[in-house]
């Protein structure tokens, strides 16, 4: 059966504040049936009949058993269709935070006839009740998952219909296009040409560039939405895991993972001055391999290449290394679209310091401190003749956590960008992402055909391609299976 | 400054359902400014005055950051005092569960004015406003944290004054005849006794066992809310962890700890059946000890004799050592008020297998298995001797998972009588426990001095001292401390 036959007939709920108990736990059900069930379960102080209260009614009341033992004391929002979240009749019952009072109202609520709702369930009534189209239901789940400001704002925009708006802008110019060369060919003995190619071919231009423009927005819409991420690279016991470590200290929020944002491997993500970062711990690299090393040295090649920022560790008690190391990073890191930064580990131990802690430690110490601007002259120096320029060469100690200030500011300094963006519109979703691609390809084919003179029908198929891509990320083509897909990401209750 | 005079300015917020991000979150607000603050941060998308509309108003609106760009649409439920949970003005404020968006609210309704509430702040204002008093109070924290239906109830009916009201009917007792014999003391030059002292002997006597019967009512209280105490006992390798972890499988509901409740080690607790045992594994108990040893064993010793059952180890595989751990226990188990199960365990190594799967092991099996009845029989004997009466002696294996669910089945029908009773009142609450035990001193004090012709007025001081410990329970008397002390273990947002 479709969903949206089905969705008419069956009344959903579900808790809508997560698994941990709280104060407050929120039951919400929806569907026709809604004010039915309700009215099994609940008893309202106030004398009102249920079935005839208008919508945004706010009643106090009790939740009573089978035996009429009182289950909780709760507060009723009734909803009544259109004017709802799914567009139809709806309720929210705000209980007690106990797990047991909440399994036993939806069981309650369920023995009268409700279905468990799975997760997504609610937004996509929405959806399919036209109270928002797909792109901006996928924003709801970004939205609740948010925690920077702009991470929050990507999905805000985009819940908003900003992203919508843009594609619906572009949709029509496709349509347009398509419609003439389609006229065209209803007239196709007659040979003429309605449309001006010319002017096709600038229109078709147009939307090539914007598409493209959204498309070249995925980098920073995905850095906002599921952090910048950061390969930690070095040689074996250079003190990648503990800069790691030391950068999740636990005095800071850490978000350990983020539902449906990393696909395979769960990295560490760290929210630093607002911008989130997914530090990625690598495998050390070693020249001289053993066959069965090769394939944890491939993933770090690949992690490299995925990097926004590389951070390359160099043992700073161990000079003779660094040759190598700054030799083979240099093979595999892309200096123009990368930001790299060189930490010169276990500068504690090399007694090379950071400039601002070298008189200090002069008292201190016996040891004479090594001079540390020239240690990095020399590295900034073996680094150049490799073909990397590093952002910064820092003295640190990960262990000590020295420097690691430093370094965190330098990072947030190298992604500022990442700040300033409250009404952009960017793509931060892969599937619109891949989406917008196949729709750029299909118009890329459609324009060199336009201009090599190819049969109008094939033209017209490819600008039909690019506008059904297009289609799907907003919904206005869309199966049980794109559905599917998309909402078994979403929480329960939402 | 007191609470009182201090609430009276304040107003509060907090986000009420919990720490985790689900599809919604609620953030309550209370206090006389609620309004006012609401109206700088909220705007509904209704054309109405936030200051003049009415209690139970339901609204639907943005929220809108400092620079005007929407921070989420959410839903208000307005309450005007008294006619609210806190018995202020009061708002609650339905958001996307987004971590961002939950902070940014807080710290929009903050910069407004309102204050963080801590744990309890919005029922200790209830209180204090006189909504319920302090039993009920804590009731609340109880009711959330409820897992089972008996702890539901108990926390139910506490919650809606079932507690309170036996409370107060002994406290009317008590203060008459304190009010009696205070009659008395003014006349005392006269020497006249206005009260009939064989009337006043009875009152008293009825008084003490009423409390006498809610104290009683504590074990059985406390075995509801914080699930019944079981410890597992018998010597070193026997299998008593595995034992545990057998019983802890995850495909059950676990409860690793319920706040408030565990004062100090966290044991396991486990929802069997609608009944929460707490499991206790414990060291092993042995006869020879070196001196380091001897402070675990009297923790076990300790914790064996808190239990309301015990569940005693033997491994089947050495029948050597049955006497000596049978011995030990002895020592220490109270044979009348714990209920004792001898398991051996270890039973498909010793080929004692449970009667209903002997005959198929006889099939499979090479070994003969060795007639489990016999060994059961013997077993029995030997407990007889040292005085032990064990409900049941049961082949297991812990590790096969042999004879677990007859277990289960055998504790939870030991404890029957904890699921039946969704109107009785039971003390579960450690603070009325103990409060109940000086008021039962007290009266007891009265009772033999006015037996001995005590002088009145020190009679008297014992009944006043009697009702004054009633009181702190109802918070008839309460303290900022008493009231720190209750709050301090609520949730924030309750």
């Amino acid at each position: 059966m479709s969903e949206i036959a089905n969705i008419e007939e069956t009344t959903i709920c579900a808790c809508s504040t997560g698994n941990c108990s709280g104060a407050v736990a929120v039951v919400r059900m929806s569907g026709p049936d809604t004010i039915d069930i309700l009215s099994k379960v609940f008893k309202p102080k106030r004398d009102v009949d249920l079935k005839t209260v208008p919508g945004y009614t706010l009643l106090y009341g009790d939740v009573l058993k089978r035996d009429g033992s009182p289950l909780d004391d709760v507060l009723v929002s009734i909803f009544k269709a259109p004017h709802s979240y799914t567009g139809e009749d709806s309720a929210e019952i705000s209980c007690h935070g106990s797990n047991y009072i909440v399994r036993e109202l939806l069981s309650m609520l369920t023995d009268n006839g409700a279905k468990y709702a799975a997760g997504g369930d609610f937004t996509k009534r929405a959806f399919l009740n036209g109270k928002m189209d797909l792109a901006q239901a996928e924003a709801v789940c970004d939205l609740i998952s948010s925690e920077t400001e702009a991470a929050h704002d990507v999905a805000m925009q985009q819940m908003r219909g900003g992203f919508s708006k843009e594609l619906e802008a572009m949709r029509t110019n496709l349509l347009q296009i398509v419609s003439l060369l389609e006229l065209e060919l209803d007239f196709s003995d007659e040979e003429v040409q309605f449309a001006d190619r010319k002017e096709l071919q600038k229109l078709l231009d147009d939307s090539c560039s914007q598409i493209n423009s959204l498309i070249s927005s995925f980098k920073l819409g995905n850095a906002i939405k599921s952090g910048v991420p950061v390969a930690i690279v070095g040689a074996t016991n250079t003190g990648k895991s503990t800069l790691l470590n030391a950068l999740l200290r636990e005095d800071r929020a850490i978000v350990s993972s983020i539902a449906g944002t990393t696909r395979d491997t769960i990295e560490d993500v760290i929210n630093l001055d607002g911008i989130l970062f997914r530090f990625i711990d690598t495998a050390g690299i070693r020249a001289t391999l053993e066959a069965i090393e090769k394939m944890g040295i491939e993933r770090t090649y690949y992690k490299i290449r995925q990097a926004s920022i590389v951070l390359m560790m160099l043992d700073s008690t161990n000079p003779d290394g660094f040759a190598e190391s700054i030799d083979n990073l240099s093979k595999r890191i892309n200096s123009s679209e990368q930001t790299l930064f060189i930490l010169l580990n276990k500068c504690d131990k090399s007694s090379i310091l950071p400039a601002s802690e070298k008189e200090e430690a002069a008292i201190h110490s016996e040891k004479t401190a090594l001079n540390a601007d020239d240690l990095v002259e020399r590295v900034r120096a073996m680094a150049a003749d490799a073909g990397l320029y590093p952002s910064a060469i820092l003295p640190i100690s990960a262990r000590q956590k020295v420097g690691l200030d430093v370094l965190e500011s330098m990072l947030v300094e190298s992604q500022k960008s990442l700040r300033a963006s409250s009404d952009m519109v960017l793509v931060s979703n892969m599937r619109h992402y891949t989406a917008l691609k196949d729709a750029y390809n299909a118009l890329l084919r459609a324009n060199v055909a336009l201009g090599e003179h190819v049969p109008t029908d094939l033209v017209a198929q490819d600008i039909r391609e690019s506008l059904y891509s297009i289609g799907t990320i907003v919904g206005a083509v869309s199966t049980d299976e794109i559905l599917g897909n998309i909402f078994k990401n979403f929480c329960i209750g939402k």
